[in-house]
This record gives structure tokens, C-alpha cells and sequence, in this order.
């Protein structure tokens, strides 16, 4: 996925990346910390950028590579872990989230409680660190070293001259980490959970590495190359919201408001911004302002947010973009070839069909759009079919609204069927819960849209044509081929016809095969299928009684394109394609007569499928 | 677009806030305010609540439509408007954007510089409002009107009393103005800036309004119900930025942790929230908390945000979901019908034609999953075709990310067609800004995909094909139907045809005519076109020499179902159906054989808009 790897043709992001890299490897501003000896040792022209996108993306440009320390960077993951490990509430109660105003290193803790500001200053991150799991020392860094892992998708380890240098000279830690023991926010001795916060500063990353961590937390805590989970994505937006609010110290309020992306930045130079739902960026230049940020990171960070337009409170209307194709049973009918009759019922009643195809992520303001869609027409819906296939990500509150729409549609007496809703297990399992025992009945799952669409169509017909009087075999006067043939011509066809059974799931042509015969479909149905490169197969058409199968064949005589098989059992009768063009020379009258209504046939599916098309424009 | 209006089925969300009403109509906590004699006036029961979507949908409950004043919710507008008149920079100058974690009556200038630390305090507020532009006060109050009318959709007045009351009371905010004064930050005589704010704070709103407002500023400006910009977008994320950081007073971090939008309370009891992209929120309910934020308002905004997942942090990746179909020219061709040898090498080389529909908001990051996709193919692409027909929003990142695809790709001697680009004079501006003289030769923008298809296609087969040695009027032995007659049976068909010419322009053939005639294209083209309900035409078919076209109503004797219009000059060899249906008596060899032809080319165009179909599934 690393975008260096395609030589053919270079990527405009990573051309742009280049042009920033150049523009800013001549700003000399900054110092490289020195508050720890092995910190001062960074060389100040080491400058490396990557930016990485919820698509498993990555562009990297400069030093990306070049290993350097986590820092405070480690902050927001490990404030993550503790949520995991403890729940929300109880982290709170520790750790508080309000903005200080105040240096990286101001202790801060509230008057009365002791309670540290927020997490991103020392005392809360020491804090925080408190409340990682595990049985002794080791076991917890190695809980620390697993998560930060699955962020970069790569064993990550310790620094170890930088974890030494940072244990012998972090006293003004040890003395938060006493403070902290003095209000209880740390019930026991300080000293391990300070000397793991050394560890988890000691972490060695590259900016290539924090890249791929921002965009874990940019999808929902999994990281997008390798697809594993590296925290519950219900933690996510607390990491993120103080890493909003406090994640660049006394400068939150002006980063959020010019380059509008929550980021963290270490000492050791790098940085980090996320976009959720769309990009990490990670920065790594060791000189430092001031305020302990990274110059070139935070000139890199607002030169990409203005260019590529990345402020998060900068966002276009997500619209009826849920609605990817919406139609009507009349509009667009399915793949069971229909009888005149049946046809002239689905364009006068069709239109009681409605089929909605979603897409994207399905959240409660695009599925609201797609809710109110369906409600605003509730009174001529009798059969609804939302589609799923491309719809990426729901969550429950999009649950919430469909279920809603399935209870009050069901109640007036309207038949909801879902489609394509296999990867989305959450709907069913809401949907479980809450229609309990009308689930079995009220939520009607269909694998493909086209049996869903074939399933109501039938149903409308149903209510509309009085039921077959004839469910015997069709004779030869029934097929749709010589219906307007006289007696005469039929006892012609007659002779020349071959009864034959087929027992249900035969495959009665298959693809490749000679063509030898045409088929008439006395009774029952069959089914045309073409085999999917995923894997499994497509319908193309289902026929019943009285249509005529495979004679495409006697036309092109060319080998069978697909495989047709009996959906039930199946009588037909059969032509040989000798008796077919022995027809024109012993009857050419008949055989004109034939050809023309084939003609006919072939003309009305055309018609069908282009109307079909149109749909799709 | 108020969702109380339809009375056949009610909305889950409407349903949904109905609940939230009853629950929290029962909390009597909170006190209503009564620093101003006027506003103890309010009745602590008033509740209303109103959710509106960036698509223009409004869900009301309660006391929706009661008056109150708009407070401090007016300063967020207000300070967009101070942008709108001086810019980003000179309004930042004059006030900061940190927050103070200090109450909403805090002075809080910065040491030194005087500067009122955010706009959402009383003295930022009133530092904003004294760059409100107008030569006098009526002046200056109406241009604010009239924004706050932009926003809601409505004229809106000042409540006569209230501002009576605020001005005999507001000594502080007086003291302020006299402070701002003294460091410059207001540079004349402050007392009528410190009016016009009472004057703002005056604004008589409902809760309807607010949400409209809300709506606004999450729909980039533009108010979802009328269309109107209320404010102009580029400004829109430097509002939400200060309501993010500042507009909860000192509960903006725990608001943003548990909440997730941004937000402004009001003294009077009302409340907004906006999600950028999708809804604003607002509340009306007087009675407040020890910090001066309604209580129920907290609760609705906390209760909304949890149950549907609304936290602006809490955002799913978008994914590819910018593509919506991606095909190439030998999966799907243009509607113009291709001669086998053209059909077979569009099948073979078809594959580097390659098409994108686009949709929705394209930004950086989606604009580059496309543009990834693309350079990853660039070594296969000979033509380039991007539809933009479902583009919702297109910025200006975007047009960058494509303009380096067009110059990158020209470069390497591939084409780039742009269609459906009409709605989107952005990217065209943008692409003449940056390809200057070459714009007129690489920036290709054809009205419809299908025309870019066909022309792609020309390209294809006429570098695969030598070019047609006979330019001149095919003969009958050179027709699609007729290509295995004998030259005897050519004859006979010879004397049945009629030759016909047709100025370029010419309808041959009009929808609901009664069918006489089968025509043979001699030479030219003919196009198939059937009305858009959108008004215009849509092309269906294009025929070019050699090929049959009306043949379907000579076998159902149905009226003309289409237009078919000379796309050139046209020569035409002209069949009636007399001489079509006496053939069948007098030569019925010949018969069989041209309809059998005729099935052949049926059931070939049949399969191609099969394979067509198939694309879209």
C-alpha cells in the first residue's frame, strides 16, 4: 500500500508532500529539547512526513523512517487503553477534560479532588497510565507495547538510553506521581505507574509508524493496513476529543480553530493530526518552539489543513447521498421473465413496490434522509426493499430508524423486505431484540435484491389476477411462440415436439454445450445462471410455463453462453434443431409464422431490458 | 418541509423527540434567570425542541414556535458577520479564540494587549459586534437583522422590552465596552457598540428559528429551507471553531468530551448545537444551570448526541464511497450500435477506456481514493472518463487532486473526458486558472457520459481498424440482414428497396407514427432519442451503415415507439412492410433467411444490453 512503490506513475499527494518537505526543510526555527541529554543528541534537519488514509494509504516523504521517541504522543493511546480497561466513569473520576491554558508540564490538578485537568498534561497522563492492567511491572508494559503494536501495525520497543536518561532525570514526574499517591487519584505506590509512563515515552516510532497510528484513530481505532482492531471504536472519540481540547497545551484553541484536527505533539519532535473518517498525518522535525511543539510539524499541519481543506467543522451536507438508486416495481421489474397479463398488472400496480439501494455509512442523519424519504411516501408503499449491498458501515441509531419504519409500515399493512445485509450483522441482532417474537415473522431478510423484487411481484399479481384455473402441463396452443397459431399449425408443431421431465435442480443446458434443441416449458420453472468471478452465481432470468427456453442456439447456433436449471420439477417439450430446419423447407408458412412471434419475443425482452437500463442513468 | 404536515404516518423522529419532551418535561431543576427584570418573566414549563437537517427537514415538539430573546446565542452569527466585514486577520487581532474556563460575564483580556480572549465571552462578543459595518446604528442594526433573517429564513424583530430592561442594566457590559476602549480594541466612543449588542442580544427567536439557524451552520452557511447563504462558508468552520472551544463557557471540554458538537447557550433558556454536514439542534427552556446553560437544553443535547451517536468525533471512514460505478469500454459501450468487427475490438482493446461515476462531497480525502485508484491503473488507461453527474459538492483540494491526474496523465499521452461538469464551475475555473493556454486543448468537458463513451470508442477502433476504403452508399449485399444472401437472393431484395435521402436533422421516424417501412442505413447515422422527463432527450441508439433500423414495429405493427433523427446526412434504402409481408408468399426461403438474420441481430443487441446490465448490479 505504501504509495513509494508504484514507479509508472507518481502520486499528486506524494508530489504535494514533496513540495512541503522542500518549502519547509529551510525553516531553522525551534531547538531540539535538551531537558533529557539522550533527547539533545537529535540531529535538526532530520524532517519526515506521512500522511495515511482511512483507505489503508500511505504517502511518506523525507526522514519517515528515521526511529525517534513516542513523547507525549504516547498520551492520547494510552488515556484509550485506560478506557478500555476501566470504562468511561471511572476514568473520568481520575482524569478530568477541560483545557488548561497552561504548559505541557503544569501539574494542574483540581483544587479539592486533586484530579488532574485532562490527560494530556503530565499528572493526568501519569494518571492514566495508573490504570493500564496487569499483574506486575513487565506485564503491563507489555499490555502498553501490544496496543501501541496494533496502531502501527508492527512490533513497536523501548528506547533504552532515552528510558534511562528519562528515569534518572524525571523528578518533577516523581513528584506528580506523589501528589497524585496524596489525593488518591493513585491508591498505591507511585512509582511503578511513573516509571511506566517513562516506558511509554520511550517508545521508538517513526513518523511512518505515528502516520498509520493517527489513521487507526482516524477508522474507528482500526488500523487501516493491516484491519486489525486497535481500540473499541467507542472509545475513540473521548481520545480524540481531548486530544481537541487539550492535545497542544496552552495552543488548543488556536489549533483547533486554524487547522482543525485533533493532534499531539512530543518533545521528540513528532506530532500527530487526525481527520476521523478520513486521514492521519504524522510530522517529525526535533526542533521545538516554545511551546514545546514541533516547528515544522505545526507549519507542515496548517499548510496541508488550509491546501487540502481539512478543518473538521468544515463539512459539506452529506444530502440523500445514503440513497444510491431509488425505484419502483413498475420502473424496474425482475429477472422472472413475466406473461403478457402478468406484465400489463406490474406496470399498472408496480409502482406499490419500492425499492431503495443505500450506500455509504449509514449514520442517523443518512438514514434520516432515507427514513423520511419512505415516510413522505408511506401511503403508496405496499412493498418496500431497502437494499444494503453497498452500504459500508450503520450504526444503532440507523437501526434504530429502520426498525421504526418496519414497525409502522408492518402496521399498515406494508411488507418490508432487506437485502444484502449479511455484513451488517448489527441490524439483525437489533432487530432481534426488538421485534422478539415478531421478529420471525416481521423481518423478512433476502439474500438478493432480485429475489426480494421477484418475491413482491408476485405477491402483487397474486392479489390482482384470479388464480390459475389450469395447473396441468401447458400444450403446444399455450406457448407464447404459436399462439396465434390455427389448429392446423399446431398439430404441425405438435408432431414435432419430444415430452420430457426434468426432476428439480437439473442442470437442463449447460454453459459450453452444443445447441441441439429449443425448449417449451410445460410446467414448472427454470432459471438462467451465470457464474460470478466472487464466487456463487447470478440469475439472469427465471421462465414458467409456456415460455420458450434456449433458442438463441437455434438461431446463432453458437455453443450455450449460460446454465439453465429446473427450479422445480419440469415438464418441456423439445425440438430438435433438425426438426427446426426441416420446417422451413416441408412448412415455410409455419416456420415464418414461428420466427416472426420469435422476432416478437426477442423484441419485447429488449424493450424490457432497456426500460431496465434507463433506470440506471 | 415541517414534518408535522404529514398526518398519514408520522416520523420516527418526530416520534422520537416527542419522547425526549415527555421525559424531560418532568425535570424542575434550574432556575430561570433574573438579572433582568424582563426575562423572570418567562415561564419555567416552556419547552420546545427542534431538530433540523442539512437536507431542509424540521422535526418540532413542544413549545417550538414560542418567542424568546436569542441572548447569547447571537453572538457565534454575529462574529461571523464581524469576519464576513474585516476577514479572518483583522477580527483576530481584535479578538482571540482560546478558551478561559471562566464564566460567560468574565472580562478576561489577554495581559497586556487587552485583547478579550474568545468571542463567545461578553467582552469578545462586544469587541465582534463593534465591527459590525453601517454608517450609524439603525444602519449597523439592520444589516444585523438581516443576517439573523438569512439564517432563520424570516424577518426578525427586537423584543421591545427586554432591550428596554438590558440597557438600563447593563452596567458591566458597559464597564467593558469603556475597557475595550482603553487597549484600543474598540477605537471610538463604545456605548453604541455596547447598544447594538443589547440590541442582538434582544433578537426575538423561537425554537424553530434557532434549529433553522443551527441547520444553517451545519449545511456550510447556506440555509437548508430556502436555499439563501446566510453566511459565506469559508467562515462557517471559524464560527463552529469558537462554539467548539468557548461556547460552553467553563464546561466547553466536558461538552465536547460527552457531547460532541458545538454549541451556544443563551441566558433566555435557549440552545444550539450544530453537526457540521448533517443537523442543527436547538432547545427552548428557561430555567438554567449554576453556569447559565438551560438544564433540559443540556439534557436533550446530551440525550439526542447519545442515542444517535452524534459526537462530531465519532465519524466512520468514508472509504471509497466517492466511487460510485467504475467500469471499462469493454464492459459496458456507448449507446451507438457497433459493427461485429468494431464489437470485437472494443471487446479486446476496450479494457483502456476507462469510466468513474463519481458521487456525493468530493474533498481531499475522497477526491484521492479516486485519484489512487487511477494512478494505480495508470499504465492501462488510454481514455479517462470522470462523471460527475452524482457529485453533490466539489472543493477546491479536489479540483487540485484532478488537475494533477489530467496533467500527469496528458503526459503520458492518455485522454481525460470530464462530464456532467455543468453544476460545478469550480472545477472549470479552476482547470483554466491552472492549464492556461492548454486549457482549450487538454480540459475536455462533454455534456454526456454516453457521448464520451462513443467518442473514446471512435478513437479505439479507429487506431485498431484501417480506415473504410469505400466511403460511398452501402448496397443491399452490404447490410447486417442480407450478409449471407446469394447474389440471386440479393436481387430480390434489391427490387423491394426504395432509396431515400434525408438532410442531416431530419426526424425519419416519430414516436405514435403508424409503421410503413423498414429502413436500411445506406449511408450516415441515425440516432434513437426518447424525451427526458427532466425536459431534453436522451440517445438511446445510434445506427450507422449498414445496419436495420424501424424492423421492430414490422414485427409487432405497433406505432413508433421512439424519434429517430438523421444524425448527418442520410441515405436510406426504404423496405414497406407490403413488399415485407408479401416476400413470406412469394419468396419464403428468402423470408426464413431474413428472419432469421433479424433474430440473429435481436438477440445479439439483446446480450450486449444484458452485459450492459450486469455492470450495474
Amino acid at each position: 500500500m505504501n504509495s513509494k512503490a508504484n514507479p509508472a506513475c507518481s502520486s499528486p499527494v506524494l508530489d504535494y508532500l514533496e513540495h512541503l518537505h522542500r518549502e519547509f526543510a529551510g525553516v531553522k526555527e525551534g531547538k531540539v529539547a535538551t531537558y533529557i541529554p539522550e533527547l539533545a543528541k537529535a540531529n535538526p534537519d532530520w524532517f519526515g512526513i506521512c500522511l495515511v488514509t482511512t483507505n489503508g494509504t500511505a504517502y511518506e516523504v523525507g526522514d519517515s523512517r528515521q526511529p525517534f521517541t513516542i513523547q507525549s504522543i504516547s498520551k492520547p493511546f494510552v488515556y484509550g487503553m485506560a478506557l478500555e480497561d476501566h470504562g468511561r466513569q471511572h476514568v473520568i473520576s481520575k482524569v478530568g477534560m477541560e483545557p488548561t491554558g497552561d504548559a505541557f508540564n503544569s501539574i494542574s490538578l483540581e483544587p479539592g479532588t486533586g484530579r488532574p485537568r485532562n490527560p494530556m498534561i503530565n499528572a493526568g497522563a501519569i494518571a492514566s497510565t495508573s490504570l493500564i492492567e496487569g499483574k506486575n511491572g513487565p506485564a503491563r508494559l507489555r499490555r502498553l507495547l501490544e496496543m501501541f503494536g496494533r496502531y502501527a501495525g508492527r512490533d513497536l520497543r523501548l528506547d533504552q538510553p532515552i528510558y534511562t536518561s528519562e528515569n534518572e532525570t524525571g523528578h518533577r514526574n516523581r513528584a506528580i506521581g506523589h501528589m497524585l499517591r496524596n489525593f488518591d487519584i493513585l491508591t498505591s505506590d507511585p512509582i511503578p505507574s511513573v516509571e511506566l509512563y517513562f516506558q511509554q515515552c520511550s517508545v521508538s516510532v517513526t513518523a511512518y509508524d505515528l502516520g498509520v497510528m493517527a489513521a487507526t484513530l482516524a477508522n474507528r481505532g482500526v488500523n487501516p493496513i493491516t484491519g486489525k482492531q486497535a481500540i473499541r471504536g467507542e472509545y475513540v472519540e473521548s481520545v480524540l476529543s481531548v486530544m481537541s481540547s487539550c492535545g497542544m497545551y496552552d495552543y488548543a484553541g488556536e489549533w483547533l480553530y486554524t487547522i482543525g484536527m485533533p493532534a499531539k505533539s512530543g518533545v521528540a519532535g513528532g506530532l500527530i493530526a487526525v481527520l476521523p473518517g478520513q486521514l492521519g498525518i504524522a510530522v517529525f522535525s526535533p526542533p521545538l518552539d516554545a511551546r514545546g511543539n514541533s516547528v515544522r510539524g505545526i507549519r507542515v499541519c496548517d499548510a496541508i489543513s488550509r491546501h487540502c481543506d481539512l478543518h473538521l467543522l468544515n463539512r459539506p451536507s452529506t444530502g440523500q447521498s445514503a440513497i444510491r438508486l431509488k425505484f419502483t416495481g413498475a420502473e424496474l421489474t425482475s429477472n422472472r421473465i413475466r406473461t403478457a397479463e402478468e406484465s400489463r398488472v406490474l406496470h399498472e400496480e408496480g409502482g406499490r413496490i419500492q425499492v431503495y439501494q443505500l450506500q455509504g455509512n449509514l449514520h442517523f442523519a443518512s438514514a434520516e434522509s432515507v427514513v423520511h424519504d419512505v415516510i413522505a411516501n408511506a401511503e403508496r408503499i405496499g412493498h418496500l426493499i431497502l437494499d444494503f449491498k453497498k452500504v459500508l458501515t450503520l450504526n444503532e441509531s440507523a437501526c434504530r430508524l429502520f426498525y421504526e419504519v418496519l414497525s409502522k409500515l408492518s402496521g399498515r399493512g406494508c411488507v418490508l423486505l432487506f437485502t444484502h445485509t449479511e455484513h451488517l450483522p448489527l441490524l439483525r441482532r437489533y432487530m432481534k431484540v426488538k421485534l422478539g417474537e415478531r421478529y420471525a415473522t416481521l423481518f423478512r431478510a433476502v439474500q438478493e435484491n432480485d429475489l426480494a423484487l421477484e418475491w413482491s411481484e408476485n405477491r402483487v399479481i397474486e392479489a390482482a389476477l384470479p388464480p390459475r384455473q389450469n395447473d396441468g402441463p401447458a400444450g403446444p396452443g399455450e406457448y407464447e411462440l404459436f399462439e396465434n397459431f390455427t389448429p392446423t399449425e399446431i398439430k404441425v408443431i405438435e408432431s414435432l415436439l419430444q415430452r420430457r421431465t426434468y426432476p428439480q435442480t437439473t442442470a437442463i443446458i449447460n454453459a459450453g454445450d452444443e445447441p441441439r434443441e429449443i425448449f417449451f416449458l410445460a410446467s414448472g420453472g427454470v432459471s438462467v445462471f451465470v457464474p460470478l468471478e466472487s464466487g456463487g452465481r447470478k440469475r439472469l432470468a427465471t421462465f414458467t410455463r409456456g415460455m420458450v427456453f434456449g433458442e438463441m442456439a437455434a438461431i446463432d447456433r453458437a455453443p450455450r453462453s449460460a446454465m439453465i436449471e429446473a427450479d422445480s420439477e419440469v415438464v418441456c417439450d423439445v425440438m430438435s434443431l433438425e426438426e427446426f430446419d426441416r420446417l422451413g423447407i416441408t412448412q415455410p408458412g409455419i416456420k415464418i409464422k414461428l420466427l416472426e412471434n420469435l422476432c416478437l419475443c426477442l423484441s419485447r425482452r429488449l424493450r424490457t431490458v432497456n426500460r431496465k437500463l434507463a433506470v440506471f442513468d
